[in-house]
């Protein structure tokens, strides 16, 4: 299984042709006769192409090199039609006017909006940053399409289902294993949380995005930015992938069925591109139904082809995905109980929230969802037992990122939901108890500022078992904050301690939280180079002291792990 | 209002530009240096471009002349895209390898398979037919966006509710009034179903496809090819347009709120282009909500972009809209119980059915919906209580073309639900009693032949007051069949009767068939050329004798018409 990269298949020739046949023809061209050539560009760029605004060509084999590049570090913010959304647009109308060397210097050194500096930290080198000042300047690529035919041919069963132990490894607390993403070598770890060790390493697609678990906990479901699944049987006595599938061409959500009866029976994929939800069975992920999502968003109606999936989530009470569409601002409720074997009845309910969605989770109730809706600094609430949108809360704060955010029971406020902000350092607690809190339901009830200037937090985690919530801040400049985890108390909301990175570590980033099975141990991703090591941190709760260093030769670039039991059932 | 065409706005401009950017630059370019000039083309049929297989090109001027005659003529059959749906695909991949002469014949003298003769009939002239020819060997231009935004920018109340009568007309069977789509000159008359008389000529969008009745049956709603929907209030003495809209750039059905304390609140637009459910306020045509119907085909689950909103129909008995996705061929059942004032949640239930949708219309109970699926001879079935595909049938004829069918209750075979077929003779009685008549449930349980070799049946239609089914054939090549219409007996199912067209109106095409009120005349469209005039021929529906005949000189291409009391209560 290849291991990352945009499929770009045959729209890669079908360029090349086009570079070719277009040759000499920029605005400048040679002669001015009228053909049919019209690039019939659906995105309505058509005129816009040609060479960079002082002149500057790509030849085509940079353009597959820039094409790559964009995917893998661009893409995820400006979109693959660069119409924008985290980041800002970069389609040729808004980059032409600012000159290649304006550009150079924004893609080298990053700006303080959160665009990364891509040649000062050493990702890009000054040639790429040149190429990609270039290429953002002449019209995209078109983008691949991947239809459920292509899916159904990338699948494969490994291990058929009769095949796979039918119990538990004996002797193994299976329920604590800890899945890691070692996100650059297009792995993951499964490390027993009991023993802390390393028990298997398994290929994955490309910088996987998010592990989770099938509702009986024994499978972790992998999706890796390059649209990969691979289904993890966590019963194997040295877990392995028992089936793969490529459901998209770029993709950051997976979940499956919660809901009584419904048991591991479905897997939902959400695609960046194309921009599809993308149902599979639980148990093989053989591919049986594909949606789109691409749909208006709600500001001033307008069509987005680039309408991406964002973070989803399974309903435990209802039979229900709540699937979050990015650019378009909607939230939509898919209800999979009539679906069958794919062939059934699908049936969505479409909620207008805010742009533009990112990530979230469920109040403790698990009736509440709550989103970050990042282009103005508000939350979405949706309630899912009456399908409704409760109110776009503005937070307060920039740019909230929550993950899945954070619930805790507070002695006044009552149950809280806690959210960090990529763009601020406050934490931002909003009540989420409309019968026994009705004064604060829905409301920012706190605000908590963790220490530094700027930089923001990137996950925030905590258990009911705990009286700690952590947040990191991997994202921050300076690396005596990137590379520490910030403890606030629960009930007071101080900052209670800051958590060290061992010296040994120093200069990696800390990174994602999550907590063991019973609730009473910590755990970091030391995320360090490609080319060196890394390791997972373990802090005991209680003493806030480290515990265990677990460290492995295989064990590179860790960016986030996920424990079974409180992924299963959706603690945080 | 303008009447016609539609508006490719800002793209006509880019695409102008695109044009000139790329002169000179078919594959057979004046240079080699690659550019970035990528064509970007969402279609992903970069590179095809260029002039035509004979080097052949076109100018400006041609190109805005071509785009116009191809979407009065040739998208409705094989899309604006050209990737075909009723036709075949003509994208320049298709068409180049033919070349010019050989697509010249076709548009010229049309196909057996159902191309019409656009040159032999005089609708095209020869220099339209050379540059049609050409027009489909090169890219397709970009069809304009319509948001909401847009939408709401074309919006016009010309008489405020308030101000509209409080009562209906004095003295008028307003209830029996109908409405009849003048199609060449974009406009609509008014005629007095007990008087006969013409009441009043109201201006439309141009070629206006249906007329649908509020749930009060007070306003005609009309909609345009050109996506315009305008609001007739019939209870003004002399009925008027009160509100108009632009919903689309191409679009062909509209219905509106008939649920139990929904009526009348809102109207649903069906776009072709851009392919969208607009939903507008059903007394004002306010535009409140639109959402894509772009969507992934059931035959590989290919997205589809052009995936278009063919017949509409409400639902009586649910808060519904069902809703065909030729395309897509799946149907989409609306629930609009939720949206409010259009910010709240729309629900839809996505459905698997059979390609390409096309028309249809309630079986007697108004619990299941049959539409054609002309792609594979079939009629596809849904029980709306369900919400499920109950079979895709197959008929047994070639291209099912039910309008929205007649309905009857058959002595032995109890109620059946029949559909005429645009590519073969056969009439195609379909069972739709599965609990009285569970033998013949959801089958052809007989087939009737028109006389006459080929040519098919456009319209059928009866009345529960009726003992006759109507059959005509307008787009017979035999102007003897093509005048004619043909009457069934309801038990024995026997050819009884066929109606002439008068002897001044020969050469004109009977089409369409509506009841009045009582049930006790049959109206016929007599369709002449704009350049003369056309009738209403009103048939007694006991003695099958011409009754009257309606002129006026405004009377230019009746095409079709609907009587408001049939239209409210979906009498078919």
């Amino acid at each position: 299984m290849g291991l990352r990269r945009f499929t770009w298949l045959a729209a890669s020739a079908a360029l090349a042709v086009g570079f070719v046949a277009a040759s000499g023809c920029g605005p400048q061209g040679s002669g001015n006769k009228p053909v049919g050539n019209a690039p019939g560009n659906a995105a309505g760029t058509a005129g816009t192409g040609g060479g960079a605004a002082d002149g500057a060509l790509l030849s085509a084999a940079e353009m597959e090199t820039a094409k790559d590049i964009y995917f893998d570090r661009c893409a995820g913010c400006h979109g693959v039609l660069r119409k924008g959304a985290t980041g800002p647009n970069i389609e040729p109308a808004s980059t032409k006017p600012k000159g290649t060397e304006y550009l150079k210097k924004i893609i080298n050194d990053g700006t303080d909006k959160g665009m990364p500096e891509w040649g000062k930290s050493g990702t890009l080198n000054a040639q790429d940053v040149d190429l990609m000042a270039r290429y953002i300047q002449v019209d995209p690529p078109a983008p691949p399409e991947w239809s459920l035919k292509d899916m159904k041919s990338s699948h494969k069963v490994l291990v058929p289902v009769a095949q796979r132990p039918s119990a538990p490894p004996p002797g193994r607390n299976w329920q604590n294993y800890f899945g890691v993403i070692l996100r650059d070598v297009g792995k993951v770890a499964i490390i027993d949380g009991d023993t802390k060790k390393v028990i298997s390493i398994v290929k994955s697609g490309f910088a996987v995005h998010i592990l989770r678990t099938s509702a009986s906990g024994r499978y972790f479901y992998t999706i890796g930015r390059d649209g990969r699944v691979t289904l993890i049987d966590l019963w194997m006595e040295k877990p392995d992938t028992v089936a793969e599938v490529k459901a998209a061409n770029d993709a950051r959500s997976i979940d499956t069925s919660k809901f009584e009866g419904f048991e591991d029976k479905y897997a939902i994929v959400g695609g960046y591109w194309p921009p599809v939800m993308a149902v599979l069975k639980g148990d093989t992920l053989e591919p049986i139904r594909v949606i789109s999502t691409s749909s208006y968003e709600i500001d001033e109606g307008t069509f987005v082809r680039e309408a991406r999936v964002a973070a989803i989530v399974s309903d435990h009470h209802h039979p229900t995905w709540v699937v979050n569409i990015k650019e378009a601002g909607q939230i939509w409720l898919v209800d999979y109980s009539k679906l069958g074997d794919g062939e059934g009845t699908v049936s969505i309910d479409q909620i207008r929230a805010e742009r533009f969605l990112h990530d979230g989770g469920w109040d403790t109730s698990k009736r509440y969802f709550l989103v970050a809706a990042n282009a103005r600094n508000k939350v979405s609430i949706i309630d899912t037992q009456s399908q409704k949108l409760v109110k776009n809360l503005d937070t307060g704060g920039v740019k909230p990122h929550p993950g899945r955010g954070a619930n805790l029971v507070h002695p006044q406020f009552g149950p809280l939901w806690a959210t960090g902000h990529v763009g601020s350092n406050d934490v931002t607690f909003i009540g989420t108890d409309p019968d026994g809190h009705p004064d604060n339901a829905f409301k920012v009830v706190k605000k908590v500022q963790l220490p530094g200037d700027g930089g923001g937090n990137l996950f925030i985690k905590t258990h009911p078992n705990s009286q700690h919530i952590y947040c990191d801040r991997p994202l921050h400049p300076d690396v005596t904050l990137a590379d520490s985890i910030f403890v606030l108390d629960k009930n007071s909301f101080e900052h209670k301690k800051t958590l060290t990175i061992p010296e040994q570590f120093r200069g990696h980033k800390a990174v994602h939280l999550e907590f063991n099975k019973d609730g009473n141990e910590i755990w970091v991703c030391a995320w360090g180079k490609k080319s060196g090591t890394g390791a997972i941190l373990v802090y005991d709760d209680k003493t806030l002291e480290l515990k265990a260093t677990i460290t492995d030769p295989e064990l590179v670039t860790p960016t986030g792990h996920f424990n079974v039991w409180n992924t299963v059932k959706d603690i945080y």
